[in-house]
């Protein structure tokens, strides 16, 4: 567990809505990167050092549930958990909570691998890079 | 099955790549729904009709799972299969290829329900809207 | 002017980014809306409050001049400025400065009128509704 | 002119729609780049293509007035125009048809410039790279 974490908040966007008159399912897709990338940034290794540093973290499944709706101006509190890290696979869950009603309106997951930015080869952070392991290994 | 049924061809578009240089994750969503509509428009009854009729089928849930990269000017090429329908619920499945390499990229599936417009309560198709029941019954 | 206006503050998201590595020119336009919608809830009346009460602001014109960059992780800092109202007519501006790096990124405009949310035929504040045309006057 | 130019048609999505029913504005900014990527293919250099070569063409100026409104499952019909090309800028006009009503429902316009993919350090067609100069020359 990541001590000391704190949830993501952030406003539904006017633009994310569609005809429907909610938030389109494909943003929450969106806001788990956003509340993804926060809780790297909080687990001390955020995204753009990796990035700098020649790895890449790219999604290799997602999936969300959605079970009520959000819609502009509402605001959601997202709770990021990981799951699952060995160093070479990640998996997060995201919950996403509506800040006015307190509803769980989805919730979702995300597997990730880890690969060096040129040829897209999968990484062993444990073996070549133990700094960020240690990192990501606290957080389950 | 959907008889004479013909896959949906769209290229990648700039704009829905990110700096790792492929085309973003959340896209692939959205890929799904636009190949979605136009299945359900070969099928004989479009999205836009049945919004008419006060009938929406909000997304209940999506997984994708991505195995190749897609990018910018790629063509994919979308195939829907209809995997589940007793006109309370519908699921869909989704094979993205790129047509250049011939290779599966992205799988994926969205789970459907049927709500009336207004007070976004479950629907019976079966029983309120029987022509379109028949319609996607004869899609499985 | 606005008394009291506080700029709208937000960070970059990696997936609005392309591969050109920065973000992509389209999202501005969705910044000066969400920088916009803030302002509209300093100034005392929020667009959710304007739609429930019938009434739509549509852009009518949109321009941005892109000088300086940004890109994932940075933030920024959007400040608006109504340049424009008669209850008829609404005009904003938009600065947007890179937080770190102090820099302004772009500028931009955008057009308004006001409509009714039925049949979009054009509303009057002035005449229709004087307690919003009032809070935005003070505005200019 | 660009000879035999047949201009850009697409489909709306519905995940392009806002709760105002129609196509979200910042949409257009991306329909227009699909447009123009388009237009260069047709001229003869595809933007990928130029990227290869290690050219990039960011936009460093965009407008949009906004003439009548388009919704899903609506087809416009994209009509790009070269209006200034000197080798080191670049502006391009555009019109959006809806095919459905044959009403002209946004104009608009992109500036670009030229540069190099790691600097962005701006560059001059005509001087270094003369093959693309004389192909977008002919475009005028």
């Amino acid at each position: 567990m990541l001590e000391g974490y704190q949830p993501y908040i952030r406003q539904a966007n006017y633009y994310e809505t569609d005809r429907m008159g909610i938030i389109h399912h494909s943003n929450y897709i969106r806001w788990f990167e956003e509340a993804r990338l926060d809780y790297m940034e909080q687990a001390g290794f955020g995204y753009d050092k990796m990035e700098q540093m020649g790895i890449l973290s790219p999604v290799v499944g997602v999936s969300a549930d959605y079970k009520a709706a959000v819609t502009f101006p509402d605001t959601v509190i997202i709770k990021v958990n990981m799951t699952y890290f060995n160093g070479i696979k990640m998996n997060l869950s995201y919950e996403v909570w509506n800040r006015r009603t307190n509803v769980l309106c989805t919730t979702g997951e995300s597997r990730h691998c880890f690969v060096g930015k040129e040829e897209f080869r999968p990484l062993s952070l444990k073996k070549q890079y133990k700094e960020i392991y240690e990192i990501f290994l606290a957080c389950i």
